[in-house]
């Protein structure tokens, strides 16, 4: 089965140099993928990227889409796979390429993936990985871990490139994901029922959310689903509110 | 089995620039391989290296071994491997990456390895490829064949990384997933709850508690989070019971 690979953006959270985003542009167009997303600012020098991409990815440069907000950027895509070199306790679950790589191929024929890499020098901050799915983790030698930028981009690309070569779930067995926009807002209103039950921390109410993000995210929603889990809280608020009257 | 990184080499045939030697040098230190020998000559800027293999990577930059002849460079290894784009008739028989790696893995422990790069305009000729025992082929888009230097050196070095390292995510990185009973107790109390609000049909209370079953078995839940969420229905009801009274 051949991954959609129209349907799968690598995300640039903050990029430092333009080179790299041209580094970026080639790599990506190496594996057949050609949607690249800068959130952040629009503002980087074009000769710098151009003589990295080649001017044979400069296609992929002139449909760079630029954004302001992560959550704006990631509000259209249904499956967002962060990636890390830092393995704190808060940031996992983790995953290697290889296992995202196969998983991203069967799911991009029917869904949106955003492939999210954070600045060069600090890496995906808790906030932003919060918002993925899934994390990956690329393996490296314990006395150098620190990737080049376009490096990891190659390495999840190219795994997806020859994930997607392989045989895999077919397109009809491939569920049709939540958009984040729809879990983002399912999130919002379990915090607000679980802080009004007085479930939450009001100090830290991430603190549990992250424990159901986590596994929601692993059991990759469906918008029916978001849709039902939706109703429940709804329920939940009419029945308290019903009951006080 | 792991691969003896220390006999493994890279070796680039008459690169053109100085910083994709530096990037190498990055690429080749991420993945455990520390030795990279140069044909042709020994004049490159090294300020031009340095800014890309960073300092981290500057030891492997001081190590770099410089060669005239490529007949001389090779002289001392067991096993060389070729890498090219071009798939002409006489250039083969090529292997993926992947197998590739496989076998180097597993020579190394007793050979020494050469991978062996040709110049970043035109690969490596026949000329150089004859010397090869095996011919690497980087899969890629058919839109776009041409490779960065490093990130071809960086797909190799990454395989033979993954391939020396049996075992992709650790042990203890493993979940330990809940009892059937620990899911079965919560599924018994979220029923409970969901039919003490009205959200369940009593007639068929089975029906929504299926789609709540999948995505929870789909997420194959911890014994924290099931406690988690157990937590959650009892404050549910222990706010609805309080709010009564």
């Amino acid at each position: 089965m051949k991954a959609k690979t129209k349907n799968i953006s690598i995300v640039l959270y903050k990029p430092k140099y333009a080179g790299n985003i041209g580094s970026v542009a080639r790599a990506a167009k190496n594996m057949g993928i050609s949607k690249i997303v800068v959130v952040g600012t629009a503002d980087y020098d074009r000769e710098a990227m151009e003589q990295r991409s080649t001017h044979l990815a400069a296609d992929v440069l002139d449909q760079i889409q630029y954004f302001e907000s992560i959550e704006e950027t990631l509000g259209g895509f249904n499956y967002i796979v962060g990636t890390t070199a830092r393995l704190g306790k808060a940031r996992g679950p983790f995953v290697s390429p290889r296992a995202a790589a196969q998983k991203i191929a069967d799911l991009s024929q029917k869904n949106k993936i955003a492939l999210l890499f954070g600045p060069e020098d600090t890496g995906l901050a808790n906030d932003q990985l919060r918002l993925c799915h899934s994390v990956v983790t690329i393996p490296t030698s314990s006395e150098f871990t620190s990737l080049n930028l376009s490096q990891a981009v190659m390495i999840l690309c190219y795994e997806i490139f020859i994930a997607s070569s392989a045989a895999g779930v077919p397109a009809e067995a491939t569920p049709k994901l939540a958009l984040s926009s729809e879990t983002e807002g399912m999130y919002q209103q379990i915090k607000d029922l679980l802080g009004k039950i007085g479930f939450l921390n009001p100090e830290n109410p991430e603190y549990w959310m992250l424990d159901l993000r986590r596994f929601f995210s692993r059991s990759g929603l469906l918008s029916r689903e978001v849709k039902i889990l939706r109703g429940i809280c709804r329920q939940l608020e009419w029945y308290a509110r019903h009951k006080n009257t």
